[in-house]
This record gives structure tokens, sequence and C-alpha cells, in this order.
């Protein structure tokens, strides 16, 4: 499946007064590089919400490397390393868009629940999301949009 | 009707890179200064929510005087400048706890609505209600909190 | 000046639990339409500010017609509708970018200093800027771009 | 060294539209949590700043159990689990206020730096600052403040 790396400028409030982005902001950049994936997937997040799923963290993981601050744009490979219909584990790498140096590597694990939050086996309850998960395993990236210079 | 000015430390997060507190976060804490000032008045937003009541906003100001930064503390004092059981508007004034100098001027127009966004009218779906509203107007304002040195 | 509306799909955190965006979100998102604006006009911000330039805010006021959601994406037009050299002053209408409906109407007052927060008179500092911002006074907006299906 | 845990009410603006607190917050908590405590440590942010001294973010980690929601209050036991002068490691356990419930168990690692990034072994640049980093490794926690009803 190819896939296009989820890339944006920094917004000025994403910095701190350290001159860089607040290290607080990647995770918030996961979940926007997450439903992008998903959305390139097939899978576009209102409409799982639509159909009753939902998609829960139940942890995430950032290292980071290398800071990036305002007038940077970055740019996310993401990818699922696991997926058996009742969890899923999405790593990301992110990157500097212009230098395309690596500001840091990420993780999130997931769930699959209904609109109550009790679990459900997404290959039972809808076959045809379950055969995109697997078929997104094989995402092929293209290079990323550098952006405005 | 007592009150207690809405009073906490500037999160680090809070800061941009001009080194002082992103003007977006006024808007914030005036939600925070607001809700704090509804609770004091025996109106917890969370209550109003579980009748089925809600306070959308219909439009913010702020005016900007002197910035803040991390290290600083706020106090924001709240007053409801005007209430009809249609429409309510309140002021605010943001200070400088530790200095005393204020660092903004705000408002915002709220309408009252019930879960679906239908306009409702206060005094007839919660007289209960209708009568804090109009007691809250007369607020009364201690010093504020100083907080840590 | 031809000029592109500034858009961009809602990201899932940008919403609270009315289940509409947080109305806080407007005055951040009128910071990347003004940035945005800047740099289409030749003045990107960043490297204003390399140049020892700031351009704080003095006030913002939004006014809110039409929720968003996430699945939604919004577009905004952005005009200098003032402009002295000393001060600034800027209008948005922010659209659901699929319906063309007008979410809010907002504006934000500036002022221009150097690094240390002093005022300073644009024409003087820096003609080069004066004049770009003069010309990007006659922005023409193009239609907007309402992404992926 | 005794040490009261970091609480606050939640704000309206944190929750998102599954009604529940963005898991993305839980980082923006942790900050908070950790200038608290070294606060109480006699170690405020913004001195340590003010000496040159900066400690960066290496890798955070969040592992989420239980969600909460606008109404409820967070209460954060933070310790620092590794420190050696040049890194330090910090545990969270944050927990609902009100029931005692574990929300999520995180944590950080962090070096230390002086403020043009680069790596400093605190011990040998300000003794004072290290015996307080030892002695708050022994941190005995009161009971945490319940808010109001």
């Amino acid at each position: 499946m190819k896939m296009i790396p989820y890339c944006r400028d920094i917004f000025y409030y994403e910095t701190d007064r350290m001159n860089v982005v607040s290290h607080t902001n990647y995770i918030r950049w996961m979940e926007e590089a997450r439903t992008d994936f998903l959305r390139q997937a097939g899978m576009a997040y209102d409409q799982i919400e639509a159909e009753g799923l939902m998609i829960p963290v139940l942890e995430v993981r950032c290292q980071y490397r290398q800071s990036l601050t305002y007038g940077d744009r970055f740019a996310i490979v993401s990818r699922i390393t696991e997926y058996n219909s009742f969890k899923m584990k999405i790593a990301y790498e992110i990157y500097n868009a212009r230098t395309g140096t690596l500001s840091a590597r990420a993780s999130s694990a997931h769930c699959f629940t209904d609109s109550s939050m009790k679990p459900v086996r997404i290959s039972k309850r809808n076959p045809t999301l379950h055969a995109l998960f697997l078929k997104s395993m094989d995402a092929e990236y293209s290079a990323w949009d550098y952006g405005a210079e």
C-alpha cells in the first residue's frame, strides 16, 4: 500500500520558552499522523466512530533526539507494527522534513472497543475493516512533501 | 456573594518562544475562571451539563496589556455583567498575582441551550439556576491567593 | 496580490466533550492563518524574528456562528484591514471548507516591536517590509482547497 | 523529604469528543507535576533556568488505565527513581483524586544541560542543587488534596 508521510509546518504556539517545540506536542502529532495514516488506508477515523468503533490509546512512548522549532516542518512515517484484531501497535519516525534529521522515535499501543468502551474483535465485528488493517501493514512510503521554501 | 479570584501558577508549556505566555492561552484561562466562578456560585458546570443544559460561547474578546511568563502566577476576577435568562456576558480582569499588575481585560458572551443546542430560557427551564445567576451578579471578591513564594 | 486561503483538517484533540472544536482553538487558528498569510506575502515570520522584529498581539476578538468538529476541514480568509507602520489590524473569516458555511468572524490587533519589546516604525526600520505590508493589503483570494474527500 | 501530591481539577478544554481527557494532556500534566515536585524540593524550575541550567526531556512513557473527564480531579505522585548528576528518571502515578483509582502510570527521562544545550554534571556545576536532588529521592507523600466537594 502506497503511503505519503504526514507533514506540516510547526505552529508558533507549539514552541515553548526553551525556543523549541514543547515535547508535549509530539504526542499530539502522533495522533495527527495516526489518523492521517488510517485515512490513507481507507479507514477515516470519523467513519470508524460513526460505525460505533473506537481505538483508544493504551500506551504512548516517545524518545526525543533533535529538537524542532518554529520555521521547521516535520514529516512522520507511521507503521502498524502489530495487529491482531484485538490490539494494535504503531511506530512513528518523526523527521525534520527540511534536513531529513530524525527528531524522535515513538510508538503507541491501542485496543478496539465499541462506543461503550467494551473490547471488540475487529475481524468479527467488521471484516472489511479487518482486511484494511492487514493490508495497511505493508505501507510503502513515498518521499515526503518538503513544503514551501 | 463572596468570591475568591481564580488563581494558579503558569505552566511551562503555556509559554512560547517569545518567552511569554502564548496569547492564545488567555482564552483557555477565561474558561477555567468562568467554570470556577460558576462552581463558587453553586452552579458546577458538570452538574449543569448533567441536567441537559449547555452554555456555549458566542463571542470572546481579550485586550492584552502586560505579558506573563513561567514563574508567574495569575489571578482572575470574573463578573457577570449581563444576564437575562437567554444570554449572559462575563467580564474578566487577569492580573499578575504577585505584582498586582493588570495583564489583560477580557469578556465572553454566552447563550443557554439544551443538549441539542436549542436555545432555552433559564428562568422557565430551571428557576433555581436562574436565582443563582441573579445572585452571583453581586460577587464581592476577597484578596487573591498569592501562592507559594 | 494573489492569495490562497489557509486550510487544514481539524485534529481530534481540538474537539471537546461538547463534540465540537473547543472555541479556544480558534485563536490558535488565527495565529496559524496570520503567519501563513505573512509567508504568502513574502514575510515569513521566522525571518521577521531573525531581523529582530516582533508582531505581538494587542487584542483578539472572535464571534462564533457555526461549530465544527472532527472530520471537518476549515478554510480561513485573512485580510489586513488597517496598517500604518506602527500598528496593524487583521480580519479573519473562518469557514467550514466542505460546506462553505461561515463558522466564525474574528480579528486581531498588533503593534511592531524590536526584540526588547520597544515599539518600532516599520517604514523607517525596514522599508522593504513596509512595502510588502502595503502590497498585501490588496489580497485577492482564490478558491480554497477542499481537501481529501 | 515530605511532599504533597500535585493535584488539580480537570479543565473543560482538556476533554475531547470521546468525552474523556485527551490522552495527550497526560504528558503536560507530567510536566506540571515535575516542576511542582522540584519546587517543593527547593528547586523552582524558573530559578534553575535563571542559573543557566536546563532539564530537557529525553523520553516519556505513559500507560493509560482509567479515563478521567471534566468534573474529575487528578492527583499525581512523582518520584525520582534514578539520578546520577548527568541524567535523571522520574516515575509518575496519576490518580483520580476523588476515587483513588489509578488513571495512568508514566515516566520521563532527562539530562542536564547548560543554556546552549551542552551536557553538564550537576555535582560539579552546582553542588547545592546536587544535594537537593539526592535529598528529594526520599520523598514521603502525604494524602492528597481532595478538592472542593
